[in-house]
């Protein structure tokens, strides 16, 4: 499998990307998330670019973004997106409070969701 | 298959529960979700209760917890679930750009967690 | 996109799976999921006779094999495998009652899945 | 990230839950599932409450209802849930053979879900 | 819901990437999928551009990018994303007899993934 | 839990498909997943042949159809099978730079699938 790619081992256009990430988070160390993807550069690339664009100031707040980012990894059992989107989400301004409403809103909707398939309920008129 | 019980062949127990779905929801006509549900009087009850408290008032937004429960439906494939969860968020004042920046953030988070996947990525000390 | 191929087209091979699917199902007509399938002869010989052996007698009631199978292809989205294993639930003595309760299964088994990754819940020493 | 509620460090409603829990169960511990959920009380109660009623005595054997609770939890990934649900199968009599019988289900409807959609197979009239 | 934006309505950011996906793909008319996104001119654009770089030049075949598409694609029940991939698939060289075998491989390996999950397999130490 | 089943304790018809495993792979320790699997020789040996007839000599490449079956265990978050399967495809002439280009190809169809998803995109008539 893959390795994480140290900081001293990177390639230029990689050791660029680390610079940018580390400048736009205000951070001293690359997670893996990034040193491990930067085995392939031009998806290291890519995705950073793609999520500053997707998580970047929007209508949405930024804690309600990261909040609806752990949602989805909650439901794709993504170990590592919970827990760095759920810190994140906390630095951002989000509360207990607020999370432990999200997880129950991932809870809830996935039962609805497969409620909905279990009973094969057709879409209302209203909703088509 | 389980076909929708219509309001003038509910029993006094689903009868109840329609009554208050339509009085909470200020609307005349019970939509296919609980009428189909209603074929399991104590899944139509307990649903309804379940949903009424977590979707309730809280320290989130009703727009963002309706957009959270789309994001899920979204990743789980629930064509009716995506469409009356997108019309409660809209009605709950979530505007097109809200909706596409949370389709966005959906799309990128499916990418993520299976580009976790992919490299395996090892959880950092600080996630931990 | 693959059609279906029809009995009268079906080679050989595909003819005698066609032959003995009537035969040890008590039917006339073979449905789409064979039909379907038989563009690939060796899918279409394996999964007959893999789902022959994994449904046929043994230690659960056929009934409850059936149920199983549903179960799962609610929580995977799947129309045509709800539809045709809940038909063959009922033909093997599945209740309406035994149905809504395997429905509502399945709807807490997927709430509390997530609910497990959204706590980011530790296995318990009992449990290892 | 959440860390499990102790006993002793519990509020009056989340004690109260716990001493449910033991209680019905026979118990002396409580597990992580219930600890660190209960940094939700609201979650805490209802998703004990709603486990109680899906799980309570019914038209489908204990042993069966668990072991439909496991063979979601397997096609969602859930480790936790299949651990402490299998244990649970086996109190209430689940055999070896019975979940090498599930197991197997599970596996065949994976499999048949995914060519379904694979060679998207259309619904048969005798199926709607 | 968003409707699909004809071309004639298209604003210039969304008009240039309709144009760039007609002179790419060689067509006259835009797919649903581009006129539908095009709602947000950012997801497209981004969408677009990673497409291009992802689905580009690489070392694997063209047809194998694209049957790897479908194989996911079918995993995750998107029959859009099956029926437009298969059909590049065959575009760029895949026959009936490798779409079989793909779709063959994406049965085998959805049945073997649960059944690790299913024993709850242990990673060997060779593959760590 | 099941226990993997070593060789030593292993009835005759394990030990037949063992023998069958070791000859076949040219190893001479039987992975876990064969081992923990041998709790029921019915789904052993059944695996064991389907498997051999699916990943066999085919019209793609070995190496290929090692590479779709990391893209569904990804998508599905089998680390067992995505580790296996990743050696297999190195040992049948996978290089890093096609296993790059499959990872970023199973994070953009998971992205796009569900962006189909999030606009309910329609199925195009040139795709019928």
């Amino acid at each position: 499998m893959f390795k994480p790619i140290e900081e001293k081992d990177a390639t230029s256009k990689v050791k660029e990307i680390f610079d940018e990430i580390k400048e736009a988070r205000q951070i001293t160390e690359i997670p893996n998330f990034w040193k491990t993807m930067a085995n392939s550069p031009e998806t290291l690339e890519r995705t950073w670019r793609s999520l500053q664009q997707v998580m970047g100031k929007g209508e949405l707040d930024p804690a309600v973004k990261e909040l609806i980012y752990v949602a989805v990894s909650i439901t794709n059992n993504c170990e590592y997106c919970i827990k760095s989107h759920s810190l994140a989400a906390r630095k951002k301004g989000a509360t207990d409070a607020m999370i432990n409403e999200m997880i129950a809103i991932v809870g809830m909707a996935n039962e609805t969701n497969r409620l909905v398939e279990g009973y094969q309920v057709e879409v209302d008129d209203f909703l088509k």
